[in-house]
C-alpha cells in the first residue's frame, strides 16, 4: 500500500515492538523489521538504535523515511495519524479519545512492570506482585465490560496497546502458579478474540517461546 | 467564550493542575476551580474527586459538562482537541506531534519526581538527585535549542506541560544549594518568556509560596 520506507528496530519478544507491528498491519502498511541485540549476545545495540533513540536507547524505533520515532504508544498514535483512512485506531470523539489515552497510560504504567515483578522474584515478594497483577487485570476487565474490544465493537488503539502482553501471561502464570482465566474470564475471551485477527496473530510469538526466555533469565538470576 | 460548564478539581500548588488552567486560558475558556483538600487538613478529598477519578484519586480532574477527564497531559490534549480553532497547542504535522508527545512523556516521567528527590532528602542522596535533575534540565534545554518556545515560535503543548514546574525550581534551588540559571541559561530565559504571558502568569503561584510549603513538609519529615 505504502511506498514509504518503514523500518522497525525490533525485538521479537518485546510487547512494545509488537504494538507497532500490529498497528502497521491494521493499516496495511508493510515494513522491514531489524532485530536488535538487546542483551549483548552478538555485539549489542546497533549504532542506528543509539542514534535514533539517543535519550532512552530502547526499542521499538520506527524509522519512517529515515525519520525516527520513539516510544511505542506514541508511535502507534503516529501511525494512526499518518494513515488515518484505513482502520482508524483512535475513536473520533475527543472524549472517547481521552478515555482511550487514559487506559493506554494505565496499561503502560502497570501491566508489564508488575508482571516483571512476578517472574523476577520468589516467595512473599512474588505473592504480592501476583495479587497486584490480578487486581490490575480486573480493573482492565471492568473497563472492557461486555464489549468485544476495548475499542467497543471494533479493535482499537487500547487493544493494540494491551494485546501484546498476553503472550507473556503464560510465563507469569507458570512462574506464579495462577491462571488469568480463573480471575478474569472476560479478559481471556478478549485475548482469544484478538489473537484470531491476522494483524495480531502473525506478530505475537508463542507463549512457550516467552516462557523459555523467562526461565533462562530466572536461571541467570539464581531464582530457579 | 464557552457556554459549557467547566470545573477543575484543583490544587493551587500542583503543577499538574496549573497545566489544565493554562491550557484553558490559552483557549479563552472560562472555568470554575474547586480546591481539593489533598492533605486531609479539612476533611480530605471530596466525594466528587473520588467518584471522578476512581482509579488514581488524584487532581486535576476536568469536569466538562459533568464528564470527568483525568491525568493532566491527557486533559491538555483533550482541551486542544475540543477547542481546536483558537491557539492550537499541538503541532499540525503527525511527526511534530509525535515529537511533542515524546517530550511530554519525558517531562512527565522525569522532572517532578527527580525534583521531589531533592527536597525529600539530604546529604549524598540529595546530591545525586540534584545532579540527575540538572542533567534532565540540560536535556530539555537541548530540545529547546534556540527557539523561543518548545512549540517553536509559538507557545505550544510542551510549554504548557513544562512551565508549571518552574515555580518549584526556587524551592529545589534553596534546598539543594544550586541555581538552575547557572546550568541552563536558555531554559531560564524560556521560563521568563512564558511567565510574561497572561495565560501563564495568572496561574503560577509565587515561588515563595511553594518554598513555604516545601519547608513545612521538610520540617514534618524531620529533614530540617
Amino acid at each position: 500500500m505504502s511506498k514509504d520506507e518503514i523500518i522497525i528496530l525490533d525485538c521479537i519478544l518485546s510487547p512494545f515492538c509488537m504494538r507497532v507491528k500490529i498497528a502497521l498491519n491494521e493499516k496495511g502498511v508493510s515494513y522491514e523489521s531489524k532485530e536488535e541485540d538487546l542483551f549483548g549476545w552478538k555485539g549489542g545495540k546497533s549504532e542506528l538504535l543509539l542514534k535514533s533513540n539517543p535519550i532512552h536507547k530502547k526499542v521499538p524505533v520506527l524509522l519512517h523515511n529515515g525519520n525516527p520515532l520513539n516510544e511505542s504508544s506514541n508511535i502507534v498514535t503516529y501511525i494512526d495519524e499518518t494513515w488515518p483512512s484505513s482502520s482508524p485506531l483512535l475513536p473520533s470523539s475527543p472524549y472517547e479519545r481521552a478515555r482511550a489515552r487514559f487506559w493506554i497510560d494505565y496499561i503502560d504504567k502497570k501491566v508489564f512492570e508488575t508482571g516483571g515483578k512476578i517472574w523476577r522474584s520468589n516467595g512473599d515478594e512474588q505473592e504480592a506482585a501476583k495479587k497486584e497483577f490480578i487486581e490490575i487485570l480486573k480493573q482492565l476487565e471492568e473497563a472492557l465490560g461486555d464489549n468485544d474490544f476495548f475499542g467497543g465493537e471494533r479493535f482499537g488503539i487500547v487493544d493494540v496497546i494491551a494485546i501484546p502482553f498476553s503472550c507473556w501471561f503464560y510465563a507469569f502464570e507458570k512462574v506464579g502458579g495462577f491462571k488469568v482465566e480463573e480471575h478474569c474470564p472476560k479478559l481471556s475471551n478478549w485475548e482469544k478474540r484478538c489473537l484470531l485477527k491476522e494483524s495480531v496473530g502473525s506478530v505475537i510469538p508463542s507463549p512457550d517461546m516467552v516462557y523459555g526466555f523467562v526461565s533462562s533469565m530466572r536461571n541467570k538470576l539464581g531464582l530457579e
